[in-house]
């Protein structure tokens, strides 16, 4: 009922103006060209049907791709791709560039959606030139693309398109520093609309604020400083006026920043109220039923924030992953901070709060925390800086290959003196919160489980401070399975399949990531002759390499389970599982094949 | 003789002055705090003199400390450290302040040179709050230390001091961004000593140029947009106008930028004169005689570059490290980059460029490349682009800690795609850099040989495109030992050791060191029961993992040779392969042991 009622107003707001038909008409940038403005406005409304179609058949980001929908046909309009270079940061904006070069089909017909991916894809398109998931790149990428063209004399425009959100992205202005010495053409629009995900944070957002507040002429101008030409349109949800602006920029010879404020979420009322709400939307968000009040992992990191008044909570510009709503971040106040999109910030900012005696927890993503290793090793783990790192959304999934949760284990596990702990449960995961917190000996990660909430309802008395000390589980014999964090279950599920095959199994959680107990592991030869280790995560560099090794001069067999070295691009789960053999049966047969 | 002349003539530019024992007073900050202005001005002689007396004896930083001396002076004047927190980016200009800190002998005493390191560090002094080594981190740093002040309802002064050269990293920026928008007291000290290492390149430098220009008045400021307080004082090396500056902002309770302007390499005529030379010196540079003119990997590589007119040369401010003379650089004129300190944007940049048809070259140190982490998966590795990138100073070191060598293998082998190289000699390495330029496929890294080049004087026309086939180089039973890179002639040298023993080993160099030759090692079972690796690298998450893993479910048995996951801190290189194991003799034990 409620799904169709908005369905009744999405047609009415589209349809209202009568030119419903004209994205039918585009299959190439050239076929825009031919449009008068009113019909620009007319395909402007079909995008954005295409938009919402899209992203309520199969999940994706909304606000940002509905605020630039404006842009992209002026920037179509104007400009010659693909000779003229469009590269799009984070490009979780593309959907309209997609949509008016030849893959509009994803977005109007359902059956076409899994065609094509969220980001931009040079497999997909000629008009796309990289493959980009990660924010603050564009500018870095499409200065080696200008070097390229001026060392072999070529001429044409470069664009870079960058958020506001993006720009407090070290490697942002990284990129901008290098390519305002340019002596050619170089454009950068920045899409300004007044948000990263949620709020953004710090002194640039400040001087845009002010640059908007003046229509571009406040004195204090971050653009202007570095050396850029500068040009500000205020309406940049209005077609022409983004025509006027860039027709003045396009071949010029100089690094020019064409600042644009535009509406996040523009068109769809309840994306325009609820920017941070309509940054991404999961399938069926149109129709969803309020979600159930059920403890997640999620929840109850929360909840422990919230009960331990001397926790500093960081995050870098991404609340909603860790469900940290509005009202959480009110509550912890001045407790809580999100330093926008600057990992590394993050990790150093951790470091020193921590060696000033306060209580520093960062949550990030696995896939985002890669951006920081250099500040995991300098400035936090060289100076044991006891600071907690929740580590979430880690292990296979089947996202898209630029949100890969893998590659956390080698990339952590590998520091010295961090302690990467994996629990297996709700009573594990708060000790070693616990632990994690009140300890001043250590930085600690943590990798947050994923799925559904596993409780033992018995309190977790473990002392986590005798490092690298697996927990026994089950003791028997013949094969022992590690199994850690996400996997502890796959694990207890493999110890039962034995069980039919007359092997009891001993069972173990290595609960550290960091290091092997090396006690145990001596003990097991004495009647073992296989060990299994499974990880949710990357084999190579990974935990059970350190099995492996540990093992290599004796006569106990390993086998290590888990994904393999490679960028997986939207593969269904169930799909990853079998080629890796991660299924009790797969493992059982393993297992049994080298006994 | 030239050593005596340059002894007279030092000895005589500082005790003209007739001050030269200021110095022997100052036991701690407070015993400065009652010098008169022109005991202070003999004092910072006195400290030139003890950082020359340093660096020419154990090698170290120069130009940054001769440059700070009169700002360090100030800072201890006016501010009460350690009340008040000094955070020093990379710390190498801490030379100074370790000398107003208890730590002056270490500087005036040869005998005490080795007790402390060229960096800050908390276990040496209360005036230290961290262990830093690498750039751009002090400003993160330090807002973290003042979020816990804050926090605590703490009233004190946080200073950070930055570089101009530091500042072009992401990290400053992200730092930058968010302190700006503290409403506390934090102060940043911006040392504008109008160089990086070598000159500085971005549109920064031009801000920082025009506001020298205008004595800090410019209307574009970088700063003032953050929205900083900003205070200018050109005469950077004077401890009054310096005293006055600090005075008036101490205390303040906003975030201030104190923009001053010194002479790097002050009081030391080389050094003023050629301040990229004198940056950082080797011991003994005061008496050097002219290197030889031999053949090393750094020649080899200019030369290659040199001669192959479609390489792009780009390096994240360190061309000292890799032989980029200012000759060799304006020969490559445009085909020569220089990115400042910006290692992010330098691997996004040579994806540009390689997606858009040249052939970058990217040159960065070990302990570097791990400040790209992310953009080597996600910029570089995902789209799959064709730029090389030469990984040089990787292996055990007897470096400070933050320089170690060790962690390149494990970052970079464990990203899909990338092909990780490791050259044993000359040929091979041309080969190798040969096929990574002209091949179009792969990302590619090549580890550089250190020490010593080793030439076969035979052309090596091995096809790398064949990935992770291994070379065998002699054909043995019983024992394989796999040796890379660096360690293959300690391969060679414990096959002969084997040989004494009766042991007829195969020896296998293994050129790749992101994979594995399975074909090859499913041969060497046939007549093989151990196999060794060789690596000079950390072992946890590298090269010899991968091949335990391989055999880990066979009855080969594999033994790992290389460092442990440990942050070792100016250990002699002797000790450290004692530590290891990395000797002929002992490895042959080790051997035999497991036989």
């Amino acid at each position: 009922m409620f799904k169709k009622i908005f369905a009744i107003l999405i047609t009415l707001m589209f349809a209202q103006n009568g030119f419903a038909n004209t994205l039918d008409k585009i299959n190439s940038p050239q076929d825009l060209k031919k449009l008068s403005n009113k019909q620009m406005e007319s395909l402007a409304q079909d995008i954005r049907e295409g938009i919402l179609n899209r992203v309520n058949k199969v999940g994706g980001h909304l606000g940002p791709d509905l605020g630039i929908v404006e842009a992209t046909i002026a920037m179509h309009y104007v400009f010659n791709s693909p000779q003229d270079k469009f590269v799009f940061d984070v490009s979780h904006q593309t959907y309209p560039h997609k949509m008016l070069t030849g893959r509009k089909e994803a977005f109007t017909d359902p059956i076409n959606h899994p065609e094509i991916s969220g980001y931009s894809n040079p497999k997909e398109s000629k008009h796309d030139h990289f493959i980009l998931g990660h924010t603050s790149t564009s500018i870095s990428l499409a200065t080696g693309m200008a070097k390229a063209r001026d060392i072999k004399g070529d001429k044409y425009n470069i664009i870079a398109l960058i958020g506001d959100g993006s720009l407090s992205g070290g490697e942002a202005y990284e990129g901008l520093n290098n390519a305002a010495v340019l002596n050619s053409n170089f454009i950068i629009i920045v899409n300004d609309n007044e948000m990263s995900i949620a709020e953004n944070q710090g002194g640039l957002y400040k001087n845009l604020r002010e640059l908007r507040a003046t229509k571009g002429q406040a004195q204090n101008n971050i653009f202007k400083a570095l050396g850029y030409d500068y040009y500000y349109v205020e309406e940049g949800n209005n077609i022409n006026e983004l025509i006027k602006a860039f027709q003045k920029v396009k071949d010029t010879n100089k690094p020019t920043v064409v600042h644009i404020h535009t509406l996040k979420g523009k068109g769809y009322k309840p994306a325009e109220e609820n920017k941070e709400m309509y940054h991404w939307q999961l399938a069926g968000f149109m129709d969803k039923k309020k979600t159930e009040n059920k403890e997640t992992y999620n929840s109850i990191t929360t909840d422990y924030i919230l009960k331990n008044k001397s926790i500093i909570a960081i995050n870098p510009a991404t609340p909603g992953s860790f469900n940290f709503t509005p009202d959480f971040r009110s509550k912890l106040g001045d407790r809580y901070v999100d330093v926008g999109i600057a990992e590394q910030h993050s990790v150093a900012y951790a470091s020193g709060i921590a060696t000033n005696g306060e209580k520093p927890i960062l949550c990030v993503a696995s896939s985002f925390i890669q951006r920081a290793y250099d500040q995991l090793s300098q400035d936090l783990a060289l100076n044991n800086s006891p600071a907690t790192i929740l580590v979430y959304r880690a292990g296979i999934t089947d996202t898209d290959m630029t949100h890969l949760g893998i590659f956390d284990i080698p990339l952590i596990s590998n520091i010295p003196n961090i302690v990467y702990l994996s629990p297996t449960n709700k009573e594990e995961y708060l000790a070693m919160l616990d632990w994690s917190v009140n300890q001043t000996k250590y930085p600690v990660a943590i990798r947050v489980p994923t799925g559904d909430l596993v409780s033992t309802g018995i309190k977790d008395k473990t002392d986590y401070s005798i490092l690298n000390k697996f927990k026994v589980i089950e003791k028997g014999d013949k094969v022992a399975i590690i199994a850690a964090g996400n996997f502890f279950s796959l694990g207890k599920d493999v110890k039962e399949e034995l069980k039919k095959q007359g092997i009891n199994a001993t069972l173990i959680n290595p609960c550290y990531l960091t290091g092997v107990d090396e006690k145990l592991l001596n003990e097991l030869k004495q009647n073992h002759k296989l060990v299994i280790t499974l990880e949710d995560g990357c084999l190579d560099g990974g935990f059970g390499e350190k099995i492996s090794r540990f093992y290599s001069n004796s006569d106990i067999k390993v086998i290590n389970f888990g994904a393999k070295k490679e960028f997986t691009d939207r593969i269904p789960l169930k799909e990853l599982y079998q080629r890796y053999h991660l299924t009790k049966e797969l493992i059982t047969q393993d297992i049994m094949n080298n006994l």
